[in-house]
């Protein structure tokens, strides 16, 4: 049985920056080498980072992309990795299209490349916009060892190229991926790559990007798996990772190029003889999955943290308002980047209770961050007295004020600003636009509240676990929830029990469902009919959201896409 | 030769409104079977309204919609007019998924249905997201003349349905459409309409819908084109219109029932024998298009009036600032919902000109709107002093109390806000987000400066040959723009001039080229590279900015997708 040693790299790659990709790809290919590694894999896309979006369109983006797979070869060689048989993700480009393309690269040249078949356009994706799909599946000999690709979707649709593999026959599929995060799709990912392995006959080899762009996370969470889907290595989930297993791979009798299903299979030849047996090193990492909550959490630090650093920010700033919210953003914001670079601004007005300001700074303390109050009653006050500003007018102008604050804040010390809703106001429509809603960034825009106050008790738990200082007041998480706009104000006057509505909103928003399903699910009529109005009110708030990281199956933003305009009403029939 | 008489119902309907679409259709029907038509097709998808986006898939309004559908058959025979064959669009769905489907409605049943077989999937449309294509023809025998029909992009694409139906052999294609409004679209419409009446081999019959969704606007422009592609017909812009037409038909021998080109085509007879001859009324219209600029003009008219009142608001406000961009907007509200439903503020601070509040003064009176003066001055002392603000961050807070304030008096008053930005602006980022960005809807978001300048002259030009009063005071037109937000500040202090700079961005964003397509354009390199980082860093602020009517190749919004987190310039290679 020939052996191989591979190497999957699990890295955080930044969308557009192709040289700095590149050096990555340099730098983790010779760890790789260091390691012993024949063969290394990185993620789908690994040159321009995933998703480019339009970027893709953009001609000079694509040549880009294509000249520096050759060059990346060349450095590969330069740098001592020649030897090492190394699969990138990169952009191509020719007559048809544009690709998500593979290529394999080996002692300075390229010597395979396979473009995506599968191209998903549901949810957060538009890969039939983006790309055309490939046709070919390239398969290379190496030390013996047949070794064929497959691109990510590749992988989640039944048939196709793994099928094609598995008639074609070869002895090892990798499979280059950028899979986004949603809550529990680690559990589906094993027994998904353990049946295709079992399809193609091989092992598969399946490395996965971590790190995040805009909304989307990456888990990571890279696996390889037996012929007969046995788990024989697992990285660990959100952090850069070199995971490097050992096998012994069986070479079968195959047969040669040729049409299969429609799809064209190229072989070629780097080497017929198996390498001499070698000792195997230790035992391959299994990871355990992280828990629920530590997974969700570990997401939410990761996409805060990648956006401010890959957009340039060092430090963020928003309202501490001593409720929930802003208090589990802080708590994020301290994991992310630092507590010593997070601001927090207390803005009272003449609604804010004693404890609003007293737990604020005891947030801050806890977190390391900076802290300081200003009051907006002298802003309000101008505006309510010139314009005459009552109700709804006046409350609005509080959380306006405070965001204009926020903003000047920012624009004196370029501070990003965060926005500290969660997904159960986004849905309802319970934050005032241009207010609380302000912010280049949204943390927990996809977290429900009851999942807040879960979160944060969690979060405190480990911190005791650890010995450490919990980093959220209680008085945060036990007192009853307000915006404190107006005199004795609590969420509960506006909104049904949060329990309640997010049970429904999860029905309504993550499974689609319609009225007849939400009265068969036991929810009263007014309730439903009630719920069901904010949620479509209040669509033109959410377009004018900052973005935030997606945790769920359907995040507001691009997995769900409604009209603005739109007079239907579930309940009608 | 077998006659028929045609009618074409331009019909503006409402996006979830199938009460109301049904009834609109039965109206219209009713208005066609007047005229003494045989036959009426209506858009695409009239029974929801279009672009439907994620409605698509949920299934209690597919359901809802099926049920319509045979409702309104029998509503139509009710209202007498079931000896009409009406063709209407509608969302079907089904084992395979959602169709984007077009029925033929005869005596209180439905006749024949069809799905959508080219999915759009790029630009504005994300159709394979929505829908599954259709497999199957459905053509009818009326009156001895076989009907068959194609939705939308089955025209747009070459092979495929048309060429299928010309194999098939039929006597009259209908085409419902909903195809968005661009520049210049109508000239590409009635060649194609004509090249697929000849593949069909007979004439073509194209309804397309009126009104505007969101950031689309439809501008009928509806069609009959002959077997030699000759036009026979044709309905203004932007308005609803019932189109006539009396045609003589030429009946084929036709092959029956079977498989053409991967397509199953369904034949059935609803009457095999001819009409008696009639008198073909007058000479069917055939509108002139509009001039280009009264074509956009109309397409921001009616996108903004669509917007303000499907969305239940009768009144609109923003900043009477005394610029071009202000001017052209309230210009446009007056010609969309009448200038007593203008609500013009001029919000001075201590670097506003005298002249802009003079020159707001006038355009008020010029459209007969509503004006008030609320000087900013007290709000923005309050953050200055109390933030101790300067530069950038004094600047925007102008920008920001405006804001705030226009809010205010929407929440007081239920007015829509309008933000009055331009693409140019919006472009290269030259707007405050959460200032002047604020607003429902922004009217002129997808105008080039210098194309609001132009359209403004033209608007103006338009009243004085009607003998009105010019609704733009000309100091508007030719004072040199400045955002005021600092003692003597010009635009071109910080822009290049507009000229240049629309010709630029006219090439990097409507046409995706490089930065060596720019080179070679004649553009500088320190210019190219100027703008293009304007541009790419402002993506941030686009994602934030209210929708507004497309009327370019490539508007912002769902016509361009690019990643806010983008390390790549332009430039690099």
């Amino acid at each position: 049985m020939p052996q191989l040693r591979i190497a999957l790299a699990q890295v955080n790659t930044t969308v557009g920056d192709i040289d700095g990709n590149s050096a990555l790809t340099v730098e983790w290919t010779r760890k790789a080498a260091q390691a012993g590694a024949h063969l290394v894999v990185f993620p789908e896309m690994s040159l321009t980072g995933y998703p480019v979006e339009d970027l893709s369109l953009r001609s000079t983006f694509a040549e880009a992309s294509k000249k520096a797979v050759e060059d990346l070869a060349k450095a590969l060689d330069d740098a001592g990795c020649g030897e090492v048989l190394t699969y990138i993700g990169y952009l191509d480009r020719d007559e048809v299209g544009a690709r998500d393309a593979a290529a394999a690269l080996y002692r300075g040249k390229v010597v395979a490349r396979q473009f995506k078949h599968h191209l998903p356009n549901y949810g957060v994706f538009d890969e039939h916009r983006y790309f055309k799909p490939g046709e070919t599946l390239d398969v290379v000999r190496f030390h013996g060892v047949d070794v064929g690709m497959v691109i990510c979707e590749d992988i989640w649709q039944d048939g196709g190229p793994i099928s094609a593999l598995g008639k074609a026959g070869v002895d090892l599929v990798v499979a280059p991926n950028a899979s986004p995060y949603e809550r529990s799709k680690d559990e589906l990912r094993l027994p998904l790559i353990a049946r295709r392995a079992a399809e193609a006959g091989a092992p598969l080899v399946y490395t996965n990007q971590v790190g995040a762009q805009d909304d989307l996370v990456f888990d990571g969470d890279s696996l390889v798996v037996g012929a007969d889907g046995t788990l024989l290595a697992r990285a660990p989930q959100f952090v850069e990772h070199l995971l490097v297993v050992d096998m012994d791979l069986e070479a079968g009798g195959h047969c040669g190029d040729g049409e299969l299903a429609g799809l064209h299979v190229r072989r070629s030849v780097l080497g017929e003889e198996p390498l001499p047996r070698y000792e195997a090193s230790a035992e391959p990492t299994i990871s355990e999955p992280l828990s629920d909550e530590a997974e969700v959490w570990s997401a939410l630090v990761t996409g805060l943290r990648d956006y401010v650093q890959k957009n340039g920010f060092s430090s963020v700033i928003f309202g501490f308002s001593g409720g929930i919210d802003s208090a589990i953003v802080a708590a994020l914001a301290a994991d992310a980047i630092g507590g010593d670079n997070v601001y927090g601004v207390s803005m009272p007005s003449k609604y804010s209770s004693e404890h609003s300001q007293s737990d604020a700074a005891d947030l801050a303390r806890r977190i390391g961050g900076h802290f300081r109050t200003e009051s907006v009653e002298d802003m309000v006050r101008v505006y309510v007295d010139q314009l005459h500003l009552t109700g709804l007018a006046e409350e609005n102008i509080q959380a306006r004020t405070r965001g204009m604050l926020l903003m000047a804040l920012s624009n004196l010390d370029g501070h990003l600003v965060l926005a500290t809703g969660n997904k159960t106001e986004l849905a309802v429509g319970y934050s005032t636009i241009y207010g609380d809603a302000v912010g280049g960034f949204a943390p927990i825009k996809d977290v429900f509240k009851t999942q807040v106050w879960a979160l944060a008790r969690w979060r405190n738990a480990e911190a005791e676990k650890r010995g450490e200082t919990p980093p959220i007041p209680e008085n945060s998480i036990s007192k009853p929830p307000s915006a404190e706009l107006r005199p004795d104000q609590l969420d509960s006057d506006s909104l049904p029990d949060y329990t309640l509505l997010d049970n429904i909103l999860d029905d309504y928003i993550e499974g689609d469902r319609g009225y007849a399903d939400l009265l068969a699910a036991g929810f009263a009529p007014e309730t439903i009919d009630r719920v069901v109005r904010m949620v479509d009110r209040a669509e033109y708030k959410r377009r004018q959201y900052p973005p935030g990281t997606k945790i769920t199956l359907k995040a507001f933003g691009r997995d769900r896409r409604l009209p603005i305009t739109n007079a239907w009403r579930e309940g009608q029939v």
